[in-house]
């Protein structure tokens, strides 16, 4: 087996050959002068199972994982898998109005083109892994972002931003061992919205909330101003997927947050949690 | 029979409207805040042939056409051309080297997955319509510049770049009813190469060199300079696919270049000649 690193995920490919011990593939990925991307694989890959990691994130990333894929399939290997530690235009995952596309289906026809099977990470809805035409699985990044939090956080409690994503806060709960509750909104009025945990208490509490992905943070910031206000001691967002788009950082610090923490699907500075391990048992 | 113009192409589908006599769709086309797309046609096309235009340049320019073809789908059109102005990654069109994918074909296949057609305008290799598991087409936009060479700038011989390239200069010469020539490379030391046309004398004459794609111009400037050095009066450049990438514009200028041309195939300032009347007869 062979592991190639993907510009977006090279850490990741490396951590991955260290938890399989195989080798990293070595490859080239720069940019003609006029932008478009030249990909070339070095080493021999011929009938071997090939492992791409690769983030499909921007826009220009799945135009580089298409490539590889080609390059990986015409240097002759014998099995693709893709792992794509985070996908792309998963969040439109449906029609929400007509003439819409679905965006995460059109990535999985095109990327399962080429490959014999896919890996993700907590995809935003599970049932995307059906657009894949080929072979689909996901892991789940919340058990190395629970270990992370209960060796050095101190944690109370926490927290989904909302009832549906309640399970990832419960399974987080159960590794540290702490309680778990969701933000709950109220509409108080035509345009008031108070937001709080639905049952538990938050006074002098450390408490995380977890989410699967944070983009702008809007409504994170909004859970966090909330909690401080009822009189949480420290409030930590941790998620798997951080995109951090444009203010979103500067949000959530000025809400109140005392630690951001991601993984590493995206790279950037809050990384702090490897998503390696949890890939590696599904290859 | 509908039309929707992509980012890349809403100039040249809304001439195309004008040729065919049809109507242009209305969509929308933005970027969310994490800048991934999002697209919605706005009238109803389903069971109506429907052609997508879109240049696939660059990366993102490609992924808002899979995204288009989608929606396209899924709006239940009965039949969809895509119409590819300038089809990006065309002169990666087989493995120079071992390790490289064969990008055209990577992105004629992609692109084949949600369409019935394909037509593209002077691709730098005619074999990559090969790629494509549709039925593909091209045209030509060697009459249009012609024409347009015809009406206003009195030349009086057409260059190919090389040799190779002669064919498209020969074709535009029918039409003006001028000479032609390619410019042949001579290498006069180790290092030295002088290039100059293999058979006509310039002195005095106007000169218009025709080529598919200028890219980043290096190429050109040469041919220009050697031109005026041999006493052109006149030098006008003329491609279908004007990329013009870095400093191009530039180099082409300070070489003595008197007039640069191109079709809107790729919009700039330079786009003065329309690829939709070409591209009309195909569909």
């Amino acid at each position: 087996m062979y592991i190639i690193g993907g510009t977006t995920s090279e850490k990741v490919a490396k951590d991955l050959c260290k938890e399989l011990q195989v080798s990293l593939v070595k490859m080239i990925s720069k940019r003609f002068p006029d932008d478009e991307l030249y990909i070339r694989i070095l080493d021999d890959i011929s009938k071997e199972h090939v492992v791409i990691i690769q983030t499909t994130y921007p826009d220009q990333k799945i135009i580089e994982l298409f490539l590889l894929q080609e390059a990986v399939r015409e240097a002759g290997a014998k099995k693709i898998t893709v792992v794509i530690p985070y996908f792309g235009y998963a969040r439109q995952d449906k029609k929400f109005k007509d003439g819409e596309p679905v965006s995460a289906k059109t990535m999985a026809k095109l990327i399962s083109l080429n490959a014999d099977k896919v890996i993700t990470v907590d995809p935003h809805k599970e049932y995307i892994l059906d657009f894949f035409t080929i072979p689909a699985f996901s892991c789940s990044a919340v058990p190395e972002i629970a270990k992370y939090l209960n060796k050095k956080k101190n944690i109370d409690m926490v927290l989904a931003p909302d009832k549906g994503a309640l399970e990832r806060a419960k399974q987080a709960s159960t590794i540290i061992g702490c309680d778990f509750d969701y933000m709950e909104k109220t509409r108080i009025d035509g345009t008031t919205v108070k937001i709080k945990p639905k049952n538990l208490n938050v006074r002098n509490k450390n408490v995380a909330i977890i989410d699967d992905i944070i983009s702008t943070g809007g409504t994170m910031a909004k859970s966090i101003k909330e909690l401080k206000k009822h009189g949480a001691k420290r409030v930590l967002v941790a998620c798997t997927h951080g995109l951090f788009a444009g203010e979103a950082i500067k949000k959530l610090k000025s809400a109140g947050c005392d630690e951001i923490i991601s993984t590493d699907t995206i790279r950037s500075d809050f990384s702090k949690v490897k998503i390696a391990p949890c890939i590696s048992k599904l290859i």
